[in-house]
């Protein structure tokens, strides 16, 4: 079965599901999207490409973007960076502030909001104007100049981050934030409000199905670091059902609570999904059934 | 390079290293073992085998046995066994029982104590002389008759194991523990005395590298219960270390704190290293250090 | 206003109060009683009695049992006592296990099921037959020869009690359990299932009300003996809501989820009120209601 | 004994104690001290006064100052202030933010840090010029218009205080601050660089002991909310050392990290005693043993 089959075979199965689950509401700009939309992109490493649905339609990525973020700090500060960021699964939300205050302000994982942040003020190091470069590597990844921030969704996360505000000033107080806080967390809110399409997410994670390598053969980072990331990926990448992803899905990924989910196959494909009613976990409920035919159907799992 | 030559090249790499870590010493069995035996097994899905050191030297198992009722479990109840036992990673340990508590008393994954002691609750629904049957088992995954629990580890393990007693009485008061206590503690603490070569290690875990069969051909669980449990591996496999397991070797494994590791290439080998000085999470040092070191040179990674 | 009238105007003021609360039913026998008794005692140091309703009626008095058994081992320890149990308040009861974990298995206060499971260990130290010997004392505080237990409830709180045998496991693993667990945990069920009446439970409280002595003048303890046990009562004597008690009653004591309340109102009298209904907290409703009340319009408060 | 000779003869058994503890040095400003500087004051209801060394010396009061603001708060909001702060003791510190969120941002009572920020934020709705306005009440309190701020001291917490921070933007994001951060915290860091001598301080704390008054007859709070503030001082005056300090001195009371801790003795002094030596609680050690040794022989007690 080709992969434009499977993908739409397994549409076929769930586009009558129940619409379960409800888009993101803790900002009024996120909760504002069409709950309907449905689009799959499906890039391989030899540059084809399968969809289905709307595909071009550009989505707010939200957490889905620390995984470049994650990338860039990695190629500035190699394994340096781990010794600010830990990079364990989290356990529950609950625990989240618990831990950074049992663990000495390192947080858990980069993939974790506290652990995003520690990333930015990382990045402030080494960036001259962080969210315009940070920008201009995205669009070098995607090779879409188009590709830019959401200044509306970025301003109403600021008016209503006291959370993010308060893991960085808890982080500050044990010493883990170097800069001035305003400029991470603008740095911060920058980045989770990048757009992209289906299209362009499969783009700019296809290094990581690629062994470090664009289509072009421009090579971004080491075949160790491809591993790598794909590594934290599989263990943190899915909030607090990372095990359940990997256990039903068997693919490293990373969702945001935009609806977008990333997988990767590692040495074939990126297959990106966007549906953004979520469960109560914070992962696209369609997406999450999506990637679990599909993987089942095509018998596809790096296990 | 062959498998042999890389299991030389790599003991010729750590064999110097400096002795790190301790011998668990919890209970006074464990602490006597010879803290200088080093052993490493590999075993295709061929059914070659490579070697280097005593791996025909039985250690007592401990957790690693966890992956093996689990599996058992799993045949027994399929996906129901997920009502009593949760499949994601558990964080730090000191949160071991507030989790339990903010989860209303069922374990975060089946490899954490609280899990493991869930699981044989669910097993004594199954088995009718609960040691003697899964002893059964493990002799039909190893094909070796002699394999057996060792009685001294295990009542030293019941005489000084207060906390893990704690947890079963916490999970009764929360309705997941069915039977008795003690009948479920007794099997529990029989279960990790377990003890293997790492040679009999290889041939318990070869079906999750060979898609659900033994090397006879014979299938014992499903391909796609292979995968799953490959995956929790994954996730959830080395305690509070699953992450940087994942980051650095990029397998799928389980780790004990009797010093053994053992490892899967999904579709490839299985391979199992001992030596019992650990780390301060309970991971072998050298383990950990040989299978980094075995992983890069062999380019080797799941991802 | 004489106590007399006091005690029967605050009965008008409340007794046609909605029915709110639940009795105690987490083991059936408490769930038995009868939920429309109310009972007040009080008596001064002077010898002089005061009561409503069915004084004479004996209830459970679970956690009221608390203070004696603290007193006696006072007795015997004198604030050597304080290596293995704290004073100090022990916040919600989500984190007791917690608190625990992050102090050693010191429990926070006597009044707390770890604490008083810890003085129960104690005891075992210093008491031949522990249940005989401990209710002789508190027949010798009450001057009456029938003060029994009810062995119908302890045995169904053992029967149900695997949370308490989870925190005396726990604190076996932090080594601040002597004794036997069995040995322990039955002593502290036997002394949690003494029946008291409110008259009974103003005797056994009195020495607390008259500077460590019994009405016949006899000493039991020291003055600074009883002002710390009264300060004890003050700050950890009513779950968690020692704060709320302090600010409306303004009066050391002690609560019970048998529906008992005692307070002391050091150098002048006891009083205990008995009413089964618990608030959300586990203390009696209408016990609360009436010791508001009554200290307003007597104006009577510490501060 | 008159209390002047009470306190010279409890000076003769601690002036000589071996010197332990340390300043509090997590700001600059407050690790300057003279450490070396002891002071008391003794101030009755009838308006005597006795003392001992600097007690004129000012010093930071820190969270002295909390029950003030929460006797000003109590006055514009009556019992309902308790609908945005508790009134229960709060455990140890590790909890602080654990208990914020498994209390959904009401802080367990106005003497923690983020209870003192709550109360700030509702005083903004009564005060047009907070800072100022608020140093009106404690100058009429004291009667010293000397009174004031320290603004090195306020600048140097604000510029330190991340933690606080972390804490008002926690409290946020969960809706239980209402004005503006900045505006909630340049109030509280100006509140807690209050300074003040053991006198001023007895006099600005002698309503509590006199039942809401003045010495001038002057009411401030009524008789009951004089005993209720009382009361919560008792349970919740000392961070982690409440009981502690019932239990040792049986007075209600309140310390501060500058080194000052006042206790009231309801209907009859109140004692202010100054000496910068922390122990590892945050509560001034001589302080601590001057009022342990005052008490025991002056017999004196609540209880």
């Amino acid at each position: 079965m080709s992969y434009q089959e499977a993908i739409d075979e397994v549409y076929e199965m769930i586009k009558n599901l129940p619409k379960e689950g409800q888009v993101a509401n803790y900002i009024p700009e996120l909760a504002k999207v069409n709950q309907d939309i449905f689009a799959v992109h499906l890039l391989t490493v030899e540059g084809d490409n399968y969809h289905l649905g709307e595909n071009e339609h550009i989505f707010s990525v939200q957490s889905i973007v620390k995984v470049l973020t994650l990338t860039l700090a990695l190629e500035f500060e190699k394994d340096k960076l781990w010794d600010r960021v830990n990079m364990e699964p989290s356990g529950n939300p609950f625990n989240s502030v618990v831990q950074l205050e049992y663990e000495n302000g390192i947080p858990r994982n980069p993939f974790i909001n506290a652990g995003a942040i520690v990333v930015c003020d990382i990045l402030l190091d080494h960036l001259k104007d962080p969210a315009e470069n940070f920008l201009g590597f995205v669009r070098r990844l995607t090779n879409n100049p188009k590709v830019s921030y959401n200044k509306r969704i970025s301003e109403s996360e600021k008016a209503n981050g006291f959370r993010n505000y308060a893991l960085a000033h808890f982080m500050k107080a044990q010493h883990n934030i170097k800069h001035k806080i305003d400029d991470v967390m603008d740095f911060y809110f920058a980045i989770c409000s990048l757009e992209l399409s289906c299209r362009d997410a499969c783009h700019a994670f296809i290094l990581f199905a690629n062994r470090g390598k664009l289509l072009t053969g421009e090579r971004v980072i080491t075949v160790s670091q491809s591993k790598r990331i794909n590594a934290i990926m599989q263990t943190c990448g899915f909030y607090d059902q990372a095990g359940l992803f990997s256990y039903k899905i068997g693919l490293p990924g990373k969702s945001g609570v935009g609806g977008g989910i990333v997988a990767v196959h590692p040495g074939n494909y990126v297959i990106t999904v966007y549906s953004p009613r979520l469960n109560n976990k914070g992962n696209s409920v369609l997406g999450m059934k999506f990637l679990e035919e599909f993987t089942t159907i095509t018998e596809v799992s790096i296990f």
